[in-house]
C-alpha cells in the first residue's frame, strides 16, 4: 500500500514517488500547511489546481478544533476539508516550542491551551490515537523538540525522549492505512542525530522527519545536520520539517530531502511580502505605489495574469483581505512551480546548474531591494 | 450611449435594461459594494461570474486611498480592480452620517479622516472632478443626508441644499462617457421628499437616487416613502440606495424599484450569518456543529456544491479567514440568483406569487432559527 522509489538523481539530489493507499506524490515534494484544516484563505481545490500532493497539519490544533468526535462524523479530515491528495499530521510534539507554559515529563508532553489554559497530557498512545482518527495518510511519532538554547543535556535527554516514545509509538501503530515516520532529533550535534537515527532504525520506519531544525541556528549547522542525516538515511524517505523557504528548499534538496513544510511562504504572504523569482519583495513598499506590472513579471499564476502591484499594494493599504488572499496564492503557487522545476532539473541531471542559477536571480534582487 | 428601457412589468414592478457606453445591465439589479475598490474577499472575476452587472464604489474612499493620481495611471477604475462591468461611485454624501466630526455648510461637506484626523472641504465641483478621475459609468450628485434624529426644519434645511448642490453638479457635468443621476432626500416626509424630486426633475436627470433611507426608520416609513417617489419618478431609473438584504428587495421591487446596494450580505457573512432560500441563520451556532450538509441545500454556488456546515462553522471558530471568505462568496451568489429569480417572476407576471412564496419560506425559518 505504501512505498517510496527513488526514480533519478543527481548527485545526492534525488526525484521519487511516494505512494500511498489513495495516490501518489512526487518528490522533492512542497506541503502547504494546514495547521487548523485550512490552508489559509484558499480553497483545498485552489491549492490541489496549483499541483501539490500533500498538505501537512496538526493533531493537536485539530484535537482542540474541531475536535475528534466531528472529524470522525465528518468521514475524516480529507472529507472534513475536501482535500483529495496525501495529507500528513505531524504529532503535536512541537507544540511544547510554541506554547508557553508546556513542559514534557518521560510519558508524554503537557501542552496547555493558551485560550482556555486547560492542560493537556499527551503521551505518545494518545498522539497515535488522536492521529487514528484524523485519519492522515502519514502520521509522526510523537517527538521532544529540544529549545535552542538548551545544553547538550538536555538535548540528550530529549533524544532519548524521543526514541523512548517512538518506540511506544510504533508498539500501537497497527491502521495499515497510515504509515509512520520517525522523528530525529539531536539539536545541531551530528553525534547525537546519528545515535537518534540509528535507535529510531532498529525501531524500523519507512521515513524519518529532521525536526528542530530552523528554530535559530546558523543556516550552516542547518546543512551539516541535514547533510549527515541525508547520508545515514539512504534510501528512505527524509522529510525536513518546517525548513522551506525557497532558497532553503533548493540548498537541501541537493543534500538528498525529499519532503518539506514551511508555514512561511503563505504566513509572510499575509503581512505582504510576495516571493518571486527575481527574490522575495514587500508589495506595500512605497516603489509599488504605481506600478502596473504583475506581482512577479514571470509568473503565470491567476493573480499575475491579472492584477497589477499597484491593485494589490492599495489592498494591503485599504486593509482589504483580498491582499492577503491574492498575495498567499501567489506565494504557495510559486512553491508548486519551484517544486516542479526542481523535479525537472533533477531528471535532467542539471540540477547543479538549476541551484546557481536560481540562486543567483533569487538572492540578487533581494539584497537590491 | 445612455439608456433605460423597461422591458416588462408586473403591476408596479418591472424588469427593465439599462444600457451604458459600455455594456448594459438587466433590472432590478443589485449592485454589490466594493467601498474601496474590492469587493471584500472576493475577486472581481468571481462576482462577474456569479452574474453581477454592476457594483457600487465610493468617491470618498478612493480618493484618501488608492487616490486620483494612482487611479488615473492604472487607467481608470475598471482596469485597476479588474471589473469589467458597469461601475457606480456614490459622491461621498453619506459620509456626512458614517464619519463622526463631520459636518457641512452651504457649500459642501466638510470630511474628518478619523485615521489621519485631516479634514476634506467637498464641494458639489469638487466630487464630480474626483468621480470623473475615478471614471465610474454613473456617478451621483452630492447630497446632503439628515441624520435620522434631525427636526423638519433640519430635514427641510438638507432638502434644499441637495437640490442647490445638485444643480451645480449638472453644470459642471461634461463627460459624455458618465451618467449623472440625482438623490432624492427628505427623510420619512412625503411631502418634502415629492418636493425634492420635482426641483430635481425640474433640473433634469435620467436616473434617481433614493437616498437616506434604512437610516433606523421604521420599514413601513421606507415603504411609504419608496412607493411615493416611485409614482413619481415613473419610467425613469430608481435607485433604492442602501437597502438590500433579500426581503427589502422583494417588497421594493414590488414598488417599481431598479437598482440597489447593499453592504450587508457581505458584512454580516463576515460575522457568519448566512443568508439562504430558508432564512438566515448564524453558521457558528452550535446546531450547525456535525451538520454534514451544504451551507443552504437549495443552492448551487461553488461553496454549497463543496463543503458542509460542519466545516465552515469549525473555519469560523478557528477564526480562519477562509470561513469569511466562502460564506461571503455564498451570501453574494444568493443575491445574484434572487435577482434573476425576481426578474424572472417579473417576466412571467408572476411577480406576486413569487413574493409570497419567497417571504412565507424565507421569514419562516428565521423565526424558528
Amino acid at each position: 500500500m505504501f512505498s517510496f522509489e527513488i526514480t533519478n538523481s543527481d548527485d545526492y539530489a534525488r526525484t521519487g514517488v511516494f505512494s500511498y493507499p489513495k495516490g501518489k506524490v512526487e518528490t522533492p515534494c512542497f506541503m502547504p500547511v494546514a495547521t487548523c484544516a485550512s490552508i489559509r484563505l484558499l480553497t483545498s481545490q485552489e491549492v490541489m489546481d496549483m499541483g501539490f500532493g500533500a498538505i501537512i497539519l496538526n493533531a493537536y490544533h485539530l484535537f482542540k478544533r474541531p475536535g475528534l468526535e466531528i472529524l470522525k462524523k465528518s468521514g475524516g479530515i480529507h472529507n472534513f476539508m475536501r482535500w483529495n491528495g496525501m495529507v500528513v499530521s505531524d504529532s503535536g510534539g512541537f507544540q511544547i516550542f510554541s506554547l508557553p507554559d508546556s513542559h514534557a515529563d518521560e510519558n508524554g508532553i503537557i501542552l496547555k491551551d493558551p485560550e482556555s489554559g486547560i492542560t493537556h497530557y499527551f503521551t505518545p498512545e494518545k498522539v497515535m490515537e488522536i492521529q487514528n482518527s484524523i485519519g492522515a495518510d502519514v502520521i509522526m511519532c510523537l517527538d521532544y523538540c529540544p529549545k535552542i538554547w538548551d545544553n547538550l543535556k538536555e538535548v540528550n535527554l530529549g533524544v532519548h525522549r524521543t526514541v523512548s516514545w517512538a518506540k511506544r509509538s510504533k508498539l500501537v501503530h497497527t491502521n495499515p492505512r497510515q504509515q509512520l515516520w520517525g522523528i530525529i532529533q539531536g539539536g545541531v550535534d551530528i553525534g547525537l542525530r546519528k545515535y537518534c537515527f540509528e535507535e529510531l532504525e532498529k525501531i524500523s520506519f519507512e521515513g524519518y522527519g529532521i525536526g528542530g531544525l530552523s528554530i535559530g541556528e546558523p543556516w550552516e549547522k542547518t546543512i551539516e545536520v541535514v547533510n549527515s542525516i541525508c547520508r545515514s538515511i539512504g534510501k528512505k524517505v527524509v522529510y525536513l520539517m518546517g525548513v522551506g523557504m525557497p532558497d532553503q528548499i533548493v540548498e537541501t534538496v541537493e543534500l538528498g530531502v525529499d519532503f518539506f513544510d514551511c508555514a512561511m511562504p503563505t504566513r509572510i504572504a499575509r503581512n505582504g511580502t510576495t516571493i518571486s523569482w527575481s527574490g522575495k519583495f514587500n508589495i506595500k513598499a512605497a516603489s509599488c505605489k504605481e506600478q502596473q506590472i504583475p506581482l512577479d513579471p514571470e509568473c503565470d499564476c491567476f493573480v499575475c495574469r491579472t492584477y497589477t502591484r499597484a491593485y494589490i499594494r492599495h489592498l494591503f493599504n485599504a486593509k482589504e483581505m483580498l491582499g492577503m488572499r491574492l498575495n498567499s496564492y501567489h506565494n504557495l503557487y510559486f512553491m508548486a512551480k519551484l517544486m516542479e522545476k526542481i523535479r525537472e532539473a533533477i531528471n535532467k541531471k542539471a540540477f547543479a546548474q538549476f541551484k546557481k542559477d536560481f540562486l543567483t536571480k533569487y538572492k540578487r534582487k533581494e539584497k537590491n531591494a
